[in-house]
């Protein structure tokens, strides 16, 4: 056997095990380095966890569609049980996950007093909300339900539907981001986003009866504002011009950036609407049109002319 | 210590408890609104569960392709026991799911005799079509990997490509759907939407040695034709025009109203077909095309002209 | 009780017992014929498993950011321990799927010693430059938190973002495809594309301070080259043209033919750019612009004209 | 490389593929008599399963005692959705082992509708014995926290005290014994055996107060009663005399043939009690007693003579 | 149909539901009159958690003989890495538990602060104790390999015998013990007796190189002092005298009760010792003894005649 | 605040930080230490894994009675797929633990040719024994069904009795310690010893149609012989004399030192039977019988007097 082979064997049986150490303190230095860069101390709060959150969201689901989504045989007396126990166990983790933003955003170690009373105050007022949201999700279901001849019945559409994943987390997202938990919220979207494609702000302002069919693609904009039963498809964007510098001058933040979209709008795929302008009530936007001003009531607007010719041996993309 | 400390404490000690109670009979309320406004009985029969489906989605992958997605290490005597085994256990949980959905879509309780019966044949007739998909799958996965230079191996084809694992689902939906139970059909669609943001109509006729590259935001609707060795790009729409009013002057439903793409087309990204249009025997529709009218064999469909100039200090989006 | 009657109650009490075994066989036909065709071995070597890398992925990442994505409350000393440990014994597993790659690759049963070795060596150097991998991701979370105004903190732009966690697991698979594991490589990107809707070749070459917002739809392919501090939106494209044919009268394969994208270009959302064009220092390429050609330093292209007008009572899609 | 470690890597490769398939025949053989052996059908209704009914106890158990084995924090308002919920689905579970058992005892396949309904009745007469299963095991805790100096709290022996597991599963078991499922009550039985060392078949007759210290080796048979406030030792045997011919003449069967233990009584170590006598009320029996007579009320029974004594180089066992 | 039968199917579909919330609310009362008993709260503070500590003591089990218990495959560098996470993570969830312990026996609800301090003091006082219990740990594995000609190495020792089991269990709980944590300790004492029948309080001093073969049904009580290479048999008791009464006319508690062992005894299977009595050193004490008086140093004690005869046609138990 | 609290606060965020090292190098101090006195190098093989055990004796058990302890619901068809799949993956890991066993003993690393194909040979064999290996269980299963007159059906038999699951594991164990790996036979014993409190040494030969009825702290040696039809109750001891050296004068090891226990013989609870002597058929041993001497076919052993009486006043234990 050679010298070579044997070093080998002698490698195989020790693997990886010579410069673990090295990478170890390597990786120490560059973490200290990058807290060192953000001033942030070694050890900070803990963030609201992604993989509880999941958790949370599906058992929050289960709750406000008990027959649907929640354990089957429910009998009508024991559905209670099912909710009131789901929803106190529910809250009881998301409660800490809320004490974390807090704590997070205050940047206090231990835990101060007035954040565990407001992480408290804040998960009771949600909880207060879900009767209101299970309501508007309701039409959002029927709607979908409407809003799509291939739709066989109510349930198919919210076991089945991606749009309607997206709106149920949205409601849910949106309660907390107005009641001082926008990381959670934010998180809550993320979760929404990678399951279905769908990507709404937690801060956009939906109105009832919102269906978005297929859905991959979609963005919804911080500041957007929807009214009542609008319909999207794919690949909508409802999005900001990112420039403000060209019509005042000054970039400015935080301000109302993203398109307003009135009651019974219809928007086929594709379609990009940018800035702050406002889609007039009952106006249609065809597919993939390109819109960065508004439009009055009752407008139908689509592509000025179609984009595409044949050619002899005319090449691909 | 302050009365108002003393009495945050106390909250803290009992979190929660004091209005789960409301919530659960307003929820409650809600649900009662809910059912009364469809007309539905309180306990509906169950539907098909999506969770269940992920399982048996994935345990007929594994039956079809043994040795690539299966247990490792089968030998050749072992894959039959695997294959064997893995198909009784995994036909009896669809079984279950399948007469769900035949109840569900009768609306009796208890399950009815016939419906029992049906779902055997179903179930039965599927596993019979197995085989086929499978044949029909390596074509397919050939395709895949004679259409892109980058991959290796069929293997890797198998194991890596969304397209590959769309197309897999498609074929197992499209069966269940030509079989009877739209529903689960449906629900399989959406898991493969899901994982590969490519979202085919578990209705859509789609012929061998078919290939969707990269993938993301590709619709494909119900009553669309493709034929032999097609092949799609990214975000490419085989849709529906939604206003068959400025044609016939009648909202029709359930007609033809996808696309029908015969043999040997390619279609790049983006590209938008809608309409009960036919795309001739091997021609190529261009990046980002919109076409709405049908195009003889061999057309190659490119954009009209090029779409941007420089500006100079030109704005963003 | 009818004789019919009677027939379902004796098949329900054997369900889907009968035809089991042919569709075995059949199954076996069809494999056998699949080998057949690829002049196949009945027992390859196993591929790398996908769901064994994405809890090697998962793992790497909490040992890259152990605060964030590690188990919480790491003290200062005891994070050295549980980078450490994770470490080795991540490590540990993706040596065996890197064995495994080399064993797929060589074709060759049992394993020879020259893989072996050459697998020990891939995931030692492998890991040696984490800590660099960790410190250029520094500088893209960095960007991510700059690039968005709406974001609120380092942190929560590692926990949320979608476009983090695909810089994160490309850089991991890039690293890998260096160094001689492909498929590895392939694999994880296509973990992180189902994940995000963002699609980037391992392959594929990119600087510092990387930042992509919303991300569903991006795709980046093999052979782009990406400098310092690039900002992309959804549904960008940096593909290739399919036809070189049109410009230099061949086939060519495995050629440099993505976009080069130099230092501090911004490209927003649903733009394609396609072939191997160089877009200068600084440019700015607007929403959905297409562009088959190099840009100079500094330029800022968008769309030629507003491409939609308003029509009475005119149609949607 | 020799023929020899040649024909090794082969067999290596194929690793115990030859005689899987004779084994399986085989073993299909030895079945297939097994079956005739017993005149019995091949695919005999299911039996309860053991796995099931561990869960099932488990989660009685924490509805019996929700602050103590159920989910920590339960507030006064949401311990009643704990317990209903836990209760409802639990019970649901058991029913289904009830039909079970019913089913099999009956031995037709499929479920007769009076089983079905005799099931029902079943679980439902169990479920309304649970608040007075509940008091009296609230009477054994304290009879355990009492008899033992060494115990901390009422809440500690509930946590920690085998006998307080034995006689929770037995007190559930012997109400499913006379409910009419005794494979299910012996189940349960076997089930805390495995766990405590315990062993109290299900249909022995056991008052409140009871407290069995240590528990390994304890056997207490099928038709021993045993009185208030009784307590036991470990390795404690209250058995049957096997052999009755020896004063009746003829093997009865199904009669009472084990101790009667009368109130207040206390039994050490070791002892062992056979046949239908009556251990008078107030009695102690001494460690490791053996006794085939009944004693009168308030008697004191040791051994007769010290047993041991020194010898010089005295052998061991 | 029959109107009975009618009913029964009426009945399936509501199964259990119409008596849930009459036992839900006999429940409570029998719980309310339970704590008013006891003058409880009605939410006491947790105690710690049965199932939590078993987790504990794998880990911690594994971190005392990584390379035996623990990841298989550690190499010399990476096991102090895996030890330091072990250890890290699982101090960090028993100093949850100590801290549950000592709220518990406080009753102070929230925790004080010198609960907490208390508690972090007592879980880093048991680390450092850690080393030199797996130094007296390996002295009990080496006297099990030396005390049984069965055993093939140490490390199968550690790996098969219930014995060794037991005794890593205790030594772990007697720390805990001596700590101020005796609640903690007999839980782990009562992990230990449900796998093993050993029954060894934690408060029992025990010598090193000490070894119990086979075990079932041995009982060492808390008071109880073993010296140095003392060797016990299954079903052995070293127990207290019940009535301290016929000695000294009071009932004493708290005392001495139990055997003391010097070191070098044997003791064989079955043997009983009972009471404070010293058994000198060297000694070796026959099977089934009964012994409640000292004996001294070098003592070979046994049965003091054979107790069985043979007769004709003698009856059985 | 005070100086003490602050001080509190501050290790309560450190916690347990500052003396983990200490103690893991402490640890490894013990370690090596322990090494080296045993002469061991730093990282032996691997020794079979307990847990993986577990679950191999599992499955088997299922491949055995698969309409009993297996999937419910397999057909007439499907149960020899589920059979031969669930036997090729569970023999697979056996392999694996037997390589284990194989390499440890010869502490060879890496692992040798020969002893890899042992490994093979061994299991195999072990496989072809398995019908076998079923067909006397078999007669066990109608031992217990007819000994005990409480048994309802074979069925219940074998899913209820600890004494039938011991025998299942002891076959099991026997015939991989006869095939060369006992140290596997060895663990397999001890699980079914932890879950029984029945102790078989895996070394002990047991004829057909053996039942242990209740079981616990039976103990059976390592050269028990056992005939056909054997009967035995809980405490039942066959153990070996520890001393030969005061028959003998000298210290034998491995010879054969436990009882030879003829056909049909039944040994009531708590019989001691001790050393290498011969218990004639057809002998029925009475309960607590002590015995060191051989008894002639027929004999009727029991209890020489009664041990009790009654004292005015007698104490307890």
């Amino acid at each position: 056997m050679s010298a070579r082979m044997n070093n080998a064997e002698v490698r195989l049986m020790t693997p990886l095990g010579w410069d673990i150490s090295t990478v170890v303190s390597e990786l120490r230095e560059v973490r200290e380095k990058s807290l060192a860069d953000r001033q942030r101390t070694k050890q900070p709060p803990r963030l609201p966890s992604r993989k509880i959150l999941i958790g949370i969201l599906d058992r929050l689901s289960t709750a406000l569609f008990p027959n649907r989504l929640g354990t089957s045989d429910l009998t009508d007396d024991s559905v209670d049980y099912f909710v009131g126990h789901t929803l106190d166990a529910t809250l009881r983790d998301l409660l800490e996950q809320v004490r974390r933003e807090l704590q997070f955003s205050s940047g206090q170690t231990p835990i101060r007093d007035r954040d565990r009373e407001q992480a408290i105050e804040i998960t009771q007022t949600f909880a207060t909300r879900l009767p209101e949201i299970r309501a508007v999700l309701d039409s959002d279901i029927r709607a979908a339900y409407e809003g799509d001849p291939a739709a066989g019945s109510v349930d198919e559409v919210l076991v089945c539907y991606p749009g309607v994943t997206a709106i149920i987390y949205h409601r849910l997202a949106h309660a907390l981001h107005q009641l001082g938990v926008p990381l959670i919220a934010r998180i809550i979207a993320e979760i929404a986003h990678s399951a279905t494609g769908i990507d709404i702000h937690p801060g956009a302002d939906i109105g009832g009866s919102f269906f978005i069919d297929h859905g991959t693609g979609v963005v919804i904009g911080e500041t957007a504002i929807i009214g009542q039963r609008v319909r999207l498809y794919q690949a909508v964007t409802l999005g900001a011009k990112r420039f403000p510098a060209h019509e005042n001058g000054a970039l400015v933040k935080g301000n109302a950036r993203h398109p307003i979209i009135e009651d019974d709008v219809v928007i086929y795929a594709g379609a990009t609407i940018l800035g702050r302008v406002t889609i007039g009530r009952g106006s249609m936007i065809g597919g993939n049109v390109w819109l960065t001003r508004s439009v009055p009531p009752g407008s139908s607007i689509s592509q000025a002319q179609v984009r595409s010719e044949i050619f002899e041996g005319g090449s691909g993309i």
